[in-house]
């Protein structure tokens, strides 16, 4: 359980790249990461306009000089300061990840960066050895997985009640982008960009999410083979995809579907996971984050409520509030946070952790599973192997 | 609203074959059909073991000597007599569908067929041509297709509600098969067994469900090519499959799913269908069949219940009590048996009917859809044109 | 579980008194007597008017002569023939059902009324009396009762699983009469009438329902006192309230809830009881009448399924269909009225049997509760006695 | 929409009373206090054991000297400061909520005070009239009225909606105080104790949070009378009740109810609250706050979603993220805190503001309420005037 009192001796100094006003995804990067003393928003570069920038950051209480009209700038000036920022989260259009985390890498900066990481496997991979070799903590904002009942997922079936694994189905598929919303919304608009997306839509800025989910909940699940189709049901995103199928066959036998769709109208999020093993399945559904179904074949089926004594340990250990109360998405990005802020002071002194965050290799690994879905796409939906 | 009155003029005198003592499939066929004055039941070759069928037939108060040893001698027996039976249900293996199918047809019987009509195309086409040239009609029991929120569905669907359709998903995927339980159960047995159970197990089995379904709601819109994986997680099933997913994609520029499964341990049934529009989508889940979701975006999602004023005429005419109150699938049969009742009457008086029912097209196209799932899969998993 | 085999010797000879053309509880009446051979429809008075109720019956195949213009007609004729009716159901106005049942009895009946069986105690007692003297079964159609889940209840708490009983929550609140709908609607105006419909409107239609399971549930339970408020929110329905909150303490100490209601705007039907015991609770809901939850304190909650193995064994055994398959409320009647007949042939036989029903002391019991309820609220909401 | 900029212009100098370690709702003040800058953390007197508070104090960063082993000395020292204190929050066990809320005002600070207020309407009315001479706010954390849809609610029944309103139901009926619990947990040990709970037990520690919300979803609405049983099913607990049900007579004739419960087996939190008109009603629950039920007679149901944009502008503006995220808890209190602050900020400039909060005028109800239901249950379950 946590009261708040502080997970690292002293908040680490930090700042963004990109978030400024306007941006929801700015405001959860900040909201988690000041919480419980874990960060210190000392600087900023919110804001393509220096000036909007500023005043953002006025109000953030960041000190005016400290509000830099780029990235660049503020590496640079912060370098030379003697307490100048050790970590840097980048909340900006996807083209600009991989300059950036490179150049705070190369800064020697910590970074939490916005999926994905990047465009292309390549690129992860350089950017994989940059952190290695600067002994730097890149940590990727797939924020759902910060729910505790994932971390309860990840326990049962790392007991084995669930059995063999057989099928993971996922999807995430939401229903706001059914019409060309992006003609009105900048915030969409740059997403149908191949030059500010990257060579996909919906499944990097989708599918990833419950990828990385079945990621933490099914560690040793490797992928073989994966055959993907999309489409662009609205005619002007094309050659993005706003609608994709993948399929998955892994290495010990098992099936997967991950279905990343922005048109699936009506829905709310739609993010969902079922694990299937052999005796039981779980589920989990991102719109009711507290809860967990647990399905034994031949008995009753049982939803699992986050904060209860039934859990494992180290899924109630990020509890914030007795089960009953709902937590939220703000939570599950505070447990991240916190994960992020006690590695780099693990980094820092040297000391080891037993905890999972999204890390790198997380990172890495989206962009490659986005690679190959798109190359098997534009194959025209064949089975292309994993490697 | 039906209050029990007869909808035909006179019961139409009726047989089973199958069904007996044990078969819960025997049972929703007797109980659909003798509902409301539609059928009488008057003969049946109800087991393989006479013996156990006649005295099966006695506690339904059939006669003893119309309870035949098995089909050929009742189709025989039956001829000759002046009130022999017009139509009979046929509930069998589905090994024997075709041979019982055709000589019913060629008896000048009226069929009520379990899905698959049969293993063939070729097969399923030549019934057709048979029953065409006989005049006589071939009901297929797709019978979650009689729930009435199934035609509100339709119909919520021609009327543009939906706008232009783009993605149809559906899933059959219980999981009461998640092992080997045919070692013990016959009833599974011949389910696995390729001699009996044809060319698929689950995707026959369950998926031709979903499959008519979409039928009814999307008449209009046809499969181009599809692709299909399969597997046997129980292994002694190989090389029926325990588990299927097909992609298809449709003539007008849609996708859809299907999800086939009998190992998705912890479920019950599973069968769902959501159809997506540009504007609109709708889902429907066998378990909660009184529902239908209907989800604009932009709007809050509706709930939409059987029974009431909102909802189409032709979704309440078939409805035997007030909205709140559940139907079950006893209701959605009863209302396919009425609606076979009435065709066999038209089919007789030369008559006109303006409803639909699984008819012999929908009984080839099940069986057809298998043919290429099977043949896809076969192939590893390719897309092949639907022809 | 039920294949349809004939569960009594030869059908019962049956008859109705109303339930004729537009009555959805004539319709269920007769669905749930036909099923399985239970019962044989042979006579009628149907409707008040002669010609209609003729009509009626012969899409019933009741033959013309049988079909009578009142029920004492129907009474002495039928008593005249050899192969006259055995057995009545009555289904009219509630403010017949005293004189009707009573006439049945006298003339020798087996009788199954529509809840409530009268308006007063003092009449249900000699009613009750009337039917110990001549040794006939009254069977009163609590008829949602008779879904599988709610033996499952019995058992459940019968085998101490919830532990001492402390609160029972009940309601059957709908919302299809929030404005005065009987303007229109003839099968509601005779509700509103307090000649037609007795001292009560929602308590005696909609609250005895809910309590009747509370009984089967909690068979040793015992009212000690209760006090009732009343209301007439469409107020030309005064005296007869549109709404009612009964409070109940019972002779254990525990306590209970049960609101009444026709004015819930937007609810379906609202029918549901939770039980809490000491350990445990269970809850049920009749428009999903498959499931029933079952929620241990501190345990995950539990979605019990009707048709699994996991329940008792007199919970499955009128299983028309396996789990995951939704029966309905036609299975529920049909479950009553095939005990209805088991009981019928066990007394005319002289035989013992060990099956619950609703029998002449639930309507007993219903009818005394109402005016408890109805004393109170006329009091200006005072606790009374239950006596 | 909430991008974290600042609401006040400095964050206000805060302090708590209680909530250090192991306090949960402690957590949840400093964590909605500290969002976005609204108040800035500098004293606190947390913890009844000094040395104890004192080590979570430099938990949190607040300087040592400001960590006081009381309130009375953090008053009186913090009141010497130029940068001490302004407002504090009340977070000690109910029996002390009097003494604290009276000295902090009489300090010229602000307050925020755990529910209840204190024990008698005499000392709330007592501390209404000192709030009011000294011009301080006094918020109570309803924290569960700060989730936006219930602000939708209130918009929507302003609108008339719903109609005339005709019945308010309520509940919080939760299970985990089902056996003793208190005799191993501290945390709930003092809530059955008289001396430091007061009056009632789950009347004022649960009951209160859905009256509150019914106060800001139906303004007008009065009560007129009530009646209350309350029942102590632990029997340790008497003269406390851990279970009550209270009927209530609204001015304008409408009528409700309120289930106030912690033995309610097996449920995790069962607040919910459903307001019935006329021609709708709503319904919300506290376990998936993000949603709310809109119900119009012979129309499907609706579910409202917050953050959509379909929702009133004032149910827009606090949203953290958009609608398909789940907000929680945490949330909710962070709006209220947020108003705090900015009630506090507009009272120190002599500035209006048009946005409601729970008050001190709620905290008077909420105790004015329970002395109601109190003595009405111990004079045997009568009605009393509300006055």
């Amino acid at each position: 359980m946590i009261y708040g009192e502080k997970r690292v001796e002293r908040p680490i100094r930090w700042a963004m790249v990109g978030g400024g006003r306007g941006s929801q995804i700015g405001y959860i990067h900040r909201s988690a990461a000041l919480r419980d003393f874990c960060f210190e928003l000392v600087a900023g570069a919110f804001d393509i306009d220096p000036e909007r920038g500023r005043d953002f950051g006025k109000n953030l209480h960041v000190a005016p000089e400290r509000c830099y009209p780029d990235y660049k700038t503020m590496f640079a000036e912060e370098a030379k300061r003697d307490d100048g920022i050790e970590a840097v989260s980048i909340a900006t259009p996807n083209g600009t990840h991989f300059e950036i985390c490179k150049a705070a890498l190369e800064a020697g900066l910590h970074v939490i960066c916005e999926k994905p990481l990047c465009f292309t496997y390549a690129e992860a991979k350089a950017l994989q050895s940059l952190a290695e070799q600067k002994g730097r903590i890149v940590g990727i904002t797939y924020g759902y997985s910060g729910h505790q009942v994932i971390e309860e997922a990840r326990r049962l079936i790392a007991d084995g009640a669930l059995g063999e694994i057989r099928i993971v189905n996922m999807q995430f598929a939401h229903g706001f982008h059914n019409v060309a919303v992006e003609q009105n919304a900048a915030s969409t608009k740059w997403r149908v960009d191949p030059k500010m997306a990257g060579p996909s839509y919906v499944l990097g800025d989708l599918g990833t999410h419950p990828l990385f989910i079945s990621e933490v909940m099914l560690p040793h699940l490797k992928i073989k083979r994966l055959l993907c189709t999309r489409q662009s049901f609205v005619k002007s995103r094309a050659p993005l995809e706003d609608n994709a199928m993948t399929l998955m066959e892994y290495d010990n036998g098992a099936v997967g579907t991950l279905w990343s769709c922005c048109i699936n109208s009506g829905s709310m999020h739609g993010q969902k996971i079922r694990v299937i093993g052999e005796k039981a399945s779980i589920e989990w559904w991102d719109e009711q984050p507290n809860q967990l179904r647990f399905e034994v074949q031949g008995e009753p089926v049982r939803i699992l409520e986050r904060g209860m004594g039934y859990l494992h340990d180290t899924a109630l250990q990020e509890d914030r509030i007795g089960g009953g109360h709902p937590e939220g998405l703000f939570e599950a990005w505070s447990n991240l946070y916190a994960r992020f802020a006690e590695a780099i002071e693990a980094k820092e002194q040297g000391k080891q952790y037993d905890f999972w965050y999204p890390d790198i290799y997380a990172g890495v690994e989206g962009v490659r599973w986005v690679e190959h879905c798109v190359k098997s796409a534009d194959l025209g939906g064949v089975w292309i192997d994993y490697e």
